[in-house]
């Protein structure tokens, strides 16, 4: 099996929000898809161990937020490599409430959706939800919807372990033939790639916001 | 609720290929998402009314095929907007057959899945599938893989009204503030525009083959 196939599928870049005893969480994921349009249901998977999984499973309304390709890229790193279990992720974030759950304004549009229905997996649990509300935000604010091939070839950004695309082998980049080594620093907490060397002064990763010396130089 | 909120989630383009009786079948989807990723999983939903969901329900074993940007278009026509209940829609198609089930040279990458359990919806079957198989095919064949919002603007094609993606909007195109109206000619059979008049002699629909007889002119 070559599990390269697996990154032919297509799929847009999201942060899931909801709220737990009154205090708003949210995750990044990849896997939402429609299902039916009258009446207007998504399907969202998410795996069980991400703190927002709990937050759907027992207040069952929830947030899809669609990120754009202008949308704040620090937004993936705070909202999809760190938990809310730890973390008020939505320090500094701008965003209203809707029945309680926050609704960014970085971003393309949004789904208000109810949990109607599940279906457990090894890892995940696909949550089949009822759209309740919908908006679109201005395309001046981000852009054209940010698919998951964009966030890999322009922001260079990796998949968090939890994630069901992710794949092991996608650090192991390997000098393409006929080119000399090059050096590159791979940040230690989310995986992203600053091309050059050295890495300039104060450099703080654009995705995460770990400072420089979380990242590790590569060279190869 | 503004459903244009929906046409910011992001999907691929696919045509999800299996047997019935030992005839190929097949049609077009975008609801296909990785659930897990060991085991390897994804999800896709099928409209009840397909006749290739009889074959998923039935025996259960099936292609995702990831049609590219370099995709012969006629492969959307061709498995989008007819039926495999009362059409062969493999004559004239280069596949080989894995596992009995037919799978699509002319794309990007195939998965081919064994459905392990589902979730039943007012219109549509949610299919969890293993895969058991999985390979890619050469760049220079189909190029990047097709994503639904590409299909859109560029081949400029529309949903059939079984998809969940479906908007009955889509078809009512108004002409932009300040712009004088022009003239299309849409395809009765896939909604396909052809902007321009006259059509030209002898014109056939690009995405479905339809002659140029089944097409309407519009003004606005």
């Amino acid at each position: 099996m070559d599990t390269k196939a697996f990154r032919a599928l297509s799929y847009g870049v999201y942060v899931i929000t909801s709220q737990v005893e009154g205090r708003p969480v949210g995750c990044v994921a990849n896997s939402v898809m429609q299902i039916t349009s009258s009446p207007a249901t998504v399907a969202v998977s998410m795996n069980r161990d991400n703190f927002t999984h709990s937050a759907l499973a027992s207040t069952g309304v929830f947030a899809v937020n669609v990120l754009g390709e202008q949308s704040n890229p620090s937004l993936i790193g705070r909202f999809g490599f760190s938990s809310s279990r730890d973390t008020d992720k939505f320090t500094g974030v701008s965003y209203e409430e809707k029945q309680g759950v926050p609704v960014l304004h970085d971003s393309c549009a949004f789904l208000l959706c109810r949990v109607i229905d599940r279906m457990e997996t090894s890892t995940h649990t696909v949550f089949l939800s009822e759209v309740i509300d919908a908006g679109v935000f201005p395309p001046a604010i981000a852009g054209d919807p940010m698919t998951y091939a964009y966030y890999h070839k322009v922001i260079k950004g990796t998949s968090p372990k939890n994630a069901p695309t992710y794949l092991p082998e996608e650090g192991e980049k390997k000098p393409e033939a006929g080119k000399t080594s090059s050096v590159r620093w791979v940040c230690s907490v989310c995986g992203y790639v600053y091309e050059g060397d050295p890495l300039p002064d104060g450099f703080v990763c654009p995705l995460c916001s770990a400072p420089a010396e979380k990242f590790t130089r590569q060279v190869g």
